[in-house]
């Protein structure tokens, strides 16, 4: 498998398979490889025949702050034989229709644990979950696309506004806006559990799927789960390998290489 | 025409074809041949020329608590010369098909007047309508499914995303929750008449709809509506053949045969 | 299961399953049950860990002249205490919804050997299928909808418009004309084996699938499956539905009973 | 150009292309011509390379009271060797179809700045912008469609479900009911800016896109709103073709002509 | 109705609506009003309650050969208080759009009998037919939309891929090419009566239609209609809007009225 | 831009842009590199404003033969510290997913000039062609995902069934077989040239574009590409998608790496 197993844990719980993000020191920012790492453990999931949930849950203050501006930094100004389009081919593109499609395709219930923030890609994989809960009404998603000189990604052209309006993805995405808690709830958040503390708020949730899953029939879980999927998988296949190939132009450009260098900076600069 | 005219009244007002469950008793629980009688009820609406308006109503404290368990028990206990595959074939299936097709395919503005709480297929039959009216807050929609070891049925696995979001429908639906009137106003209930009095309420939407339909031109309606079902005609029909087949599989098994039984035992109890 | 297992045979033969009609002196026509049987056997494969390809062969003369005349003439005419929503629901709707579903469902590669002409639900079933072989140029498709007073079932009106074009479909359906060899070939049927012996050409077909499965890394044929079916699953779905409650309309107005007495006359006639 | 420029003001700011209705004294009711001249400045707008949003203002009490009766009661009875079908076809299917599929196509982003009511296709056209901007909570659209005898247009048949509920959009058009600002914030409107003055709103406005603008990638936007309009461009084409034919009929029947003259009438009677 | 009675004729013979174009020294050339003379007729025959089949037929030695350049030439000069928008608004979009949709909409069998070559519009309309007759293999389809600085219109951008390959129909658009009858022959056409006298292929086409119409229940005619136009309607009017406002902006930089005004001139040299 | 200039010659030439490849002593075979300099190419022209024809034509007996064997083994053993996921995201998945992209957004006539056989992604690109031209009916198409233990990729579950029928496809793939000249023509190729030398088929091919280029109104082909386009570019993206990420999982077993090894044993063995 792909990346450190310290980075992102895993074990199986009865009828839940658990992934859990472990870089708090980050804000649990993922890089390259986390992001494989992370589709590995959910198609693990996928083809495990006792696993009927797949429950991500993180650490820490954030869910997840995104792509690690220093990964991204790194393979900006690496010095290779490759080309920009080979350089951006695999360090873009080709992750994020992996891990978009790995999420698209899953075939059990997966669900976020919003223990704080997500932002970019990892709000954009939260956005293709079947359940999101909420920590406490403090928790937002954030898709700086526009701010990184991008475009939608992650299935996001689809699944948000097929979630909230189109008008008020528009809002969000295009000023670069936190989507609160009171946009999400009813819509993405279905649940508010009105914790202060990462650690409860996991063991909660963990604690109530399992106590939920004894009065239902668990074959029904992946027969509701296919019906509901069938409304929106191929159109999400359409979104990735449109957004995937539009976004990479930006990148030949330079300008999400220009502006992850300046965040980057302003985040250094922050900590001293 | 199928089943006893009791169970199920209906009478023409103008523009208006009343259909009015009345089995109060038994908290209009309906067995297959009751929504075979209310499709018929409907598809005779449908082709009425002066009807423009075709208003479900019921009586008592509940719409419909859905199928009714003993109907099923004593289904799956007859011994006949069927096989098990023709015994839900009929009992299950081709009805499903039947009355779903025959709400989706309705050229009339359908309305659902929610006196109380509606349960399982009734439920899913309230998600097809045009408008749904609520007699107060304390109405709730429930598809126990998963209770019942069953799939999502009644094309509910495109209207309720439609109308709601697939995030909140999962949850509603695999938890096995009320849909409350809280998550029901604005996108499935449109109007709280906040009355305590079923035949009250009754009477004032018939009275409401006479006295609207005064003001605007009748043939109207039918355009607007053709043009609106126009965005989800085709997927409920997909879903309609998906969905039954799929749930086939379920009876073939026997869970959901089980779990009625179990529920019927209970309810038993309960009124002793 | 259902059925007599002498009218459709069945064995495994690597991997290779093997469904073969059996009622050659009645030219295959099937009866309700018949068809079920079919159905099962098809599912049956589908879920046959080993199984590649699914092989419909047949004896005799034709590979199915379709419904059963006698069959349907003896439901019309029961003395039950059923209405005749609830007669044709069960004798038509289901069996065609779950039918259709079952081979529009189906994950592994369907292969339908014509033998002979196939007519109605049964050329219906052999437009759902991915690979037709033909025994010689005398093999045709009848579809006799409108001669007895029906429409187009079985997933046909998407199935036949997407292989041939809507224009020859309509010329073919709305005359009652035989779909000729010339038609179906390189359409439909994609070799014509040019033999006169119905167990030749069975066998021939075996030899050929185990030949030619030896060269192939098997798991790709069901990624190629799934894949091209990605295409009309939806559509077949939609078209399901739509379909079999359009139909009933008709078996409600007695037109196709009136007219398959007339047929069984006719052969009766013939036969003496 | 169409129609006279001081009905319709536009100038370029920056990123910004601005267009304002001005014919406050008429609450900016448009002729045919007005709404041709709007659909060519938006045109305009698309083709104006350093355009990045497109932002309709307007002034006085109304955004736009919708088509002007007096337009259409003359159109209704002007003599000419024109027939009915020729008449109705020059004077509603051919702008409302050019105008509906202008601002569908348009590839900025389309900005709506209600400083008070929309009513019918001005309200059809609010409903296809990308943002949504109120002044205050006393805004409303208003789709009198049932009232003029007429059907849904603009768009309306696909846009308002897709932002609103189906249940919803139906109970508001159907009985000819204000769609409050309630019902809108969060789906079409994104802001309230709670104001009083239109000039003041107005100037906000474009004060805070310029501002905005700043911080983002220009050329993001345009890759946002291509792939957010990927979900909705074809099913507006769509309904556009399906409603204005449909509606044409409805003009033929001469309804609408005759309603509209009686609320010239009731407007003459009330200004009085 | 629209336009004189003399050009188009029509009459009803049971089962049939008859239409036949009558301007044979014209080569059946059509003006804007002929073709909306065309539309009602096809209308009327929609409303007719006793017609299956609306059977398009024509005199002489073509089809049709398209709009009628005297009549465009003499719009593109006349001089009024139109602005050029308003004048192809008038005169193209709004009858393209109007024409096209009532032949999508179209609930009977419509039949074109090619007594000779469609060019045009008229050719856009034979492909929208549901049945097409050839008097022999002189017929041809002929679309010079690019020689015309025209895109396609009438539907063709979905009608021709889908009935012919999307590779053929380029060829043949682009370059200007006769779609032969070798081309349509199976896809198109599905019978050549191998004639040389328009006359006796009207008459022979009329007879046969009855003699057919003998055997079938009529009602299964509009079912089995119904079941196949499930397939393309909804593109068909996507096609329509984006078709007829994309056309529009080739006629508003004056590119088709010139090169029609040359062929004029050619066609003037060519008959001195 | 990415790879040699050498293999992949092109120039302007009037409204043509021609692509060649040059790599005729490898049967102009294609190494990761070379398929995404072909694309670069391909989005150079879509960019060139003057260009209306992107013209692709090839060197020696084989259009191309497909991947480079030698280029796959190589990968296949190269020790890297990348995972066998991230080797297989570089070395497959991302490349076709753009290659694929490319040639399906491309807004210009894309023409592809078969002197000889095409085989896998250079084939599947083929069929993402609006134009193929045939040297002679000895070229032919060659998909081998079976042979090499892939599935169907470039867009092919998409393409070929739609320009040829499904079952057809079907069979072609799974066996494996070449797909000849007379399956090809009619659906994929258009003309035959009948030539035996390859640069006299390639100078013919540009003289007629250039030639038939007059007679048309440049601006006119955008329009009809765009219109015909709009069919299937949303079934390509979602076929890209889905078809790239099911192949992975193929790659990451390892049987493509083991059959391309197997396949270069054997032609290395064939040219000694």
């Amino acid at each position: 498998m792909t990346g450190s197993n310290e980075n992102i844990l895993h074990y199986v719980d009865g009828p839940l398979f658990v992934i859990k993000l472990n870089k708090p020191q980050s804000l649990n920012s993922l890089t390259g490889l986390d992001y494989l790492r992370l589709a590995e453990l959910v198609d693990k999931a996928d083809n495990e025949p006792n696993t009927y949930f797949t429950v991500l849950q993180s650490t820490g203050r954030f869910f997840s702050s995104g792509a690690d501006f220093g990964d991204i930094s790194s393979k900006a100004q690496s010095q290779t034989n490759e080309t920009e389009l080979e350089k951006w081919l695999t360090n873009f593109l080709s992750r994020n229709v992996y891990v978009t499609s790995v999420f698209n395709r899953h075939k059990k219930i997966l669900i976020c644990c919003l223990n704080g923030p997500a932002v970019g890609l990892s709000a954009a994989l939260c956005a293709l979950c079947d359940l999101v809960y909420a920590m406490n009404d403090k928790v937002f998603l954030k898709y700086p696309f526009m701010e990184l000189g991008l475009v939608m990604e992650g299935g996001t052209s689809v699944t948000l506004p097929s979630k909230l309006s189109s008008n008020q993805v528009t809002d969000t995405v295009l000023f670069n806006k936190n989507m609160t808690y009171e946009q999400l709830q009813g819509r993405i958040v279905t649940r508010n559990y009105n914790l202060n503390d990462a650690n409860e708020f996991n063991e909660r949730i963990i604690k109530d799927l399992k106590s939920r899953s004894k009065d239902i029939y668990l074959p029904s879980i992946l027969g509701v789960k296919k019906l509901i999927a069938a409304n929106y998988v191929d159109s999400v296949h359409r979104a990735n390998s449109l957004e995937a190939t539009d976004a990479l132009s930006f990148w030949l450009r330079g300008e999400p290489q220009r502006r992850f260098q300046i965040l980057k900076a302003k985040l250094r600069k922050h900590k001293m």
